[in-house]
């Protein structure tokens, strides 16, 4: 798991679902990023963490706060594709944007997982409006404390927005591989 | 939706999963016989049906009681494949035996389902130890009033016990209270 | 707790709510009877207990089942009167008939508890059409576990219903204090 | 209702639970307060309103959120006294600070209750740092909202701190927004 602080890894998505256009990480500067990783078929995400991040995505603003899942697929390559996943998305009907995350080739961990160190799903992570990574947890989250850790977020971008060259930069020190604070 | 006392009809399954032989409806008679009717990516199913099914096995007497899920995918044949479903019980370690309902060859409703005139998933079934049927649900059952049901008809079990020549039969044909398929 | 299968004491009750008219266990022969044993400031019966027996109100045929709350006091008595549980069910909007288990005069176990020698609250009873105990649970039971267990003991009355004499005595054995099976 | 942003009335309370000495409103200028208004023998504070309020209490930082719950009492006050309350707090294990709301003297509306024109329970109302009326809901909240809203006024506390002479003061006028009360 990757020091909190540090600026986050772009994401590696191969598809999207729930959005027009594809969404780059680097180009949420200003905006909190709530980041949901799970499987379609663990059930700690269905029965806790997917409808927890469909009241995050429901009751916070979409101008300060960006929602997006990733369908981290590191077991049963074979039966999670795109294709039962959107079906998946589709039942449950979760209207946030969902992005798969980039399989590695080799059935190991996805490439996003592996970026950020995941240790498996759920895992939830929040990242500032300068791109840091700010919280990374597995497991439940109580949702109280998720609602609070959000709005500190938001409470920051808004007190120190960023400069518009900064905000434009698409976030300093984080090149295709590598991140550094 | 067949009428409630008329013979049930066998089912058709194409794929067993936690059980080591086949089940035959027809070999269950004596038994109560508890079958809840799913799909994998239905809601209702994973949040009520299916932990509800797991407590039934949970709770009676499997000389008794015998309880069986079939799989009856009606849409989304492509991604509900017996596969994804075998991750899938894997996944929620559920450990009643549970049966693949034969398709139709045409990606129409599968045979069992259409036998029965089920409406939907989830749907339960309840057939009592001569064969018949005598509960046909569709949605979400309360948990007090489905052990009710069970239990009424293990009591018939109990109370009027089939004889030998009439179990070995395989029950087709329901004499004594004048059922017909 | 008394040995499964002897005669149920009768209950003591100083007060009713929800029925016309006062309860007598002997005059129940016949049917079976349901006893919840709760106290109104015990967050066990308030959130569990409580609700399920009201389920259980609501799904059981009243012809049947006789469903009974027992309110026994054994601690606080000062702030659980009849007068604060009189409120408490009218704002909880419960309907099934709520008997005040007799004090014992010295602020110590109420009569009816003592003689079922209950451990606590939530308590849960089961009693069978000939007033026979046949279950006594202490804590948390399944919602398809007690319905099962109900439902058995409805079976059981149907099949060998008292005879009219049998019916009329009020139960043999059972005197004002003690009750030999 | 009183208008958000206005001063917060100074609650008047007649006894206190879990806290050594009474608490008042003037002095916690500096700090978010969260107020939990509720009645014991009221079922939505019982089963959402209370064990919300202890999560709140649990979550966030002493030093940054004062936890009050007031008992305000509005009907039935011969049953919920301040000794039932004292029981049902014991039994529930309710650990913040609890206050009886102070009774008219006429089995009317308390008067904290009534200052702040609270339509019934369970209301939960948010005072900022500078003691203005933020947020004030009747009936149920959802946690991640809820969580969401403290946190935000968490962070304008920390954003800007009051003076010393302000603190200092107890806090009415409240000048720098125009507050009135």
């Amino acid at each position: 798991m990757r020091a909190s602080g540090t600026l986050a890894p772009e994401w590696k998505v191969a598809q999207w679902f729930n959005t027009q256009q594809p969404l780059q990480l680097a180009d949420l500067r200003g905006k909190v990023v709530v980041m949901h990783a799970f499987q379609m078929l663990c059930p700690g995400c269905v029965v806790h963490g997917l409808p927890q991040t469909q009241k995050i995505y429901n009751v916070f603003d979409a101008n300060e706060v960006v929602v997006v899942g990733l369908h981290t697929v590191f077991e049963h390559h074979e039966v999670m594709t795109p294709q039962a996943l959107e079906v998946f998305i589709h039942e449950y009907r979760y209207t946030f944007p969902i992005g798969v995350d980039q399989p590695d080739g080799q059935s190991g961990l996805p490439l996003t997982m592996r970026a950020y160190g995941m240790r498996g799903t759920p895992s939830l992570i929040l990242i500032d409006h300068k791109g840091r990574l700010r919280k990374h947890s597995f497991g439940r989250d109580d949702d109280i404390q998720v609602g609070a850790d959000i709005a500190t977020l938001v409470s920051e971008a808004k007190a120190a927005p960023l400069a518009e060259a900064e905000n434009a930069s698409g976030g300093d020190g984080c090149d295709e591989d590598k991140c550094t604070a």
